[in-house]
């Protein structure tokens, strides 16, 4: 099973592309898109869009999973993350894409065995999943690998196999 | 200028394309979307860019305006919207179609002159604009005609060229 996690935003995205071969996971793309919110909503909507319709076609993605993202106290930023979870949908819809969608809280529950982790404990979870990945990347691209365990491995994360 | 303006909804969508020739307008198209709010939101999204996709296509419509979405009291339903809106702007954005959204405020001053107007005095408005058309509209109809009037003939409304 080949699968897309994304950490969605409308400034950066991180993603990673995953794969589960028998009992190993495996990191086979991870990134970070950014927008330039310098365009405006077509521009940046149609950026993230392009972008995640390459990904998917380019590693014959079949499952997308993202973080749900919780109510913000401004309701236009709320609005403007509905904006990117509605295109999720349609590339899920276009690609007949198993869609997964997880709570911040579920993904820190899987990962870190508690659902209140801050980013860095996460972040460490991730380094320890997949020892050679380089340090200091962005929280957004930790954030994505770490959804991409929720779907893949979810609780067994520290049963990694060797 | 050939237009579609869309009234956004997650149940029910009206629209309408509309054409400006010279000092007259034209109701050229206009309906209702249904989605089957049974399924799941992928289907539903799709749904909606695939119906709309058709009528830009269909119609070569050169510009994409709707109403925006006041906040809702309950931010489900605000980010729920959210979604069609991401759908719009993508929209715009692959047909390179120019965007314009207004207020329902906007859209009321635009085609009743008094921007608190009901639903009832926007269906008079548009119905006095257009007298043959079929009564008893559904709201999302009317709206979406009076969405298009106000991007047309804004508070000239009521100036109709004969």
């Amino acid at each position: 099973m080949k699968i897309l996690a994304i950490d969605p935003g409308t400034r950066f995205a991180g993603y990673a592309v995953m794969q589960k071969k028998g009992r190993s996971i495996q990191l086979l793309d991870h990134g970070l898109l950014k927008i330039k919110t310098t365009n405006g909503w077509t521009h940046r909507v149609g950026t993230y869009y392009d972008f995640f319709l390459k990904k998917i076609q380019d590693h014959k993605v079949e499952d997308l999973c993202f973080e749900t993202p919780f109510l913000y106290r401004n309701p236009s930023t709320f609005m403007k993350l509905g904006y990117i979870r509605g295109i999720n949908y349609l590339l899920a819809h276009q690609f007949n894409l198993n869609l997964h969608e997880y709570s911040p809280s579920e993904v820190k529950q899987a990962t870190c065995l508690k659902g209140n982790a801050s980013k860095q404990q996460v972040a460490c979870a991730v380094y320890k999943y997949f020892p050679t990945l380089e340090r200091s990347l962005k929280d957004d691209i930790t954030d994505a690998i770490s959804v991409g365990l929720c779907r893949l491995v979810a609780n067994r994360l520290y049963n990694k196999p060797s």
